[in-house]
């Protein structure tokens, strides 16, 4: 589990894989990569055929980090992150159990 | 459940429908959409007939992202999102359950 | 419970009532009001005798919001909320509630 | 327990003192003081001989403010809060419960 | 447990230690460290031979510090921490215990 980061590039969107293991991917942050445009990076979420949800506009040499709190399920389904812009943008996160492991073990009589 | 986005239009207010499940809702970024206006939008939440409550000012080309932490339940009522200025706003976030399921797994002998 | 918002006006101290009520306040947003002057407004929180202390100064057409995590307990005495500047602050959050209702009803045989 | 606020002073570090009740703090937020020097002031954490480490910078008219999250234990030794620049920083969050008091209730038989 | 702090030194990439202690880190905050390099200094996070990922890139006199919210498990390996550019970053955080310390005494008849 634990750490967990993706680099999302400009015309390649990346899709959300939930791996069918019991476990939320919580993304809790956004970073303007390495480019020497000057114009905003807009990073999206997609989810089937809804329109894409804006979730940070990162502004080069002004605001190129953003704090998120997003959470994904393990049965999320047909999301993808884009990036409207010239720079990639970097997210990263990490992975928390859901299936109440630690409690379980507590309670196995 | 997981992911949950919107994009609240000027002039078009949004109501917030908790849909009876038992579930909150959790409001954690808003972002400016497209536009070529320089003037901030701002983003308020309405409940009934009180005052509306401003959540966050977005300055184009200066700050055009904000994080959130609000919390809705699931007997919500009358609530409403709505935007002051010429661009809309995009929020995202996540729900998340309440009514205790997985610690009801847990217990159910 | 759910959504909680308010106006705390200059010149006008907002105290904190709890209500007698088992639940938490948690304050996570403070955005700038309406109004023409360029000077910062600074949102103090007071208890009893003791001096206020600065939660957030937000600065018109730089940094009109900001993110806050504050909790309020239902027991909490003497708080108020004022602004130092000419421009009121919205602050919003939620309720939490604290008697462990939730837990209380799986446990409940 | 609740609402915890605190003004660092220049030149005046403020060693933090547990009290050895059983309770954790959170630091959430820190604001620049009142005064007319421009120069940014840095929070710093000091424990022990160790070298102090920057929690955040604080820039006049620019970034006055700064979300932290930070947690403090109830047996934190030898720490303390101190300021590099002219300017104070207050310094707010709140107190949280460690010992499990809500939980015990529920299984006292 | 409780604080965590390190100054992160361009070229000198600080692996990270799970100690085999069951708890995790929560890395919360990142702040510029002192030096006269207009350049922005970005935090990165490299696991085993993957690229690394950008947590946050700070710019002097504009945005000096940033929220995190990191997790890192007892069982991370191959992580460490980096800096691109000439001037530290100091990251600061707590640890979080998670063998469920708290919640076996309560069940431990």
């Amino acid at each position: 589990m634990g750490f967990w980061g993706i680099e999302v590039k400009p015309g390649r969107p990346h899709p959300y894989h939930p791996d069918n293991v019991p476990r939320k991917l919580r993304v809790t942050q956004a970073t303007l990569g390495i480019g020497s445009s000057k114009d905003k990076s807009i990073l999206q979420c997609s989810k089937g055929h809804k329109s894409p949800i804006f979730l940070c506009s990162l502004l080069p040499n002004k605001t190129e980090s953003c704090s998120l709190d997003l959470e994904f399920d393990d049965d999320e389904e047909l999301l993808a992150f884009s990036v409207i812009g010239s720079r990639s943008i970097h997210l990263s996160g990490y992975f928390v159990r859901t299936d109440g492991d630690t409690l379980r073990e507590e309670y196995e009589f």
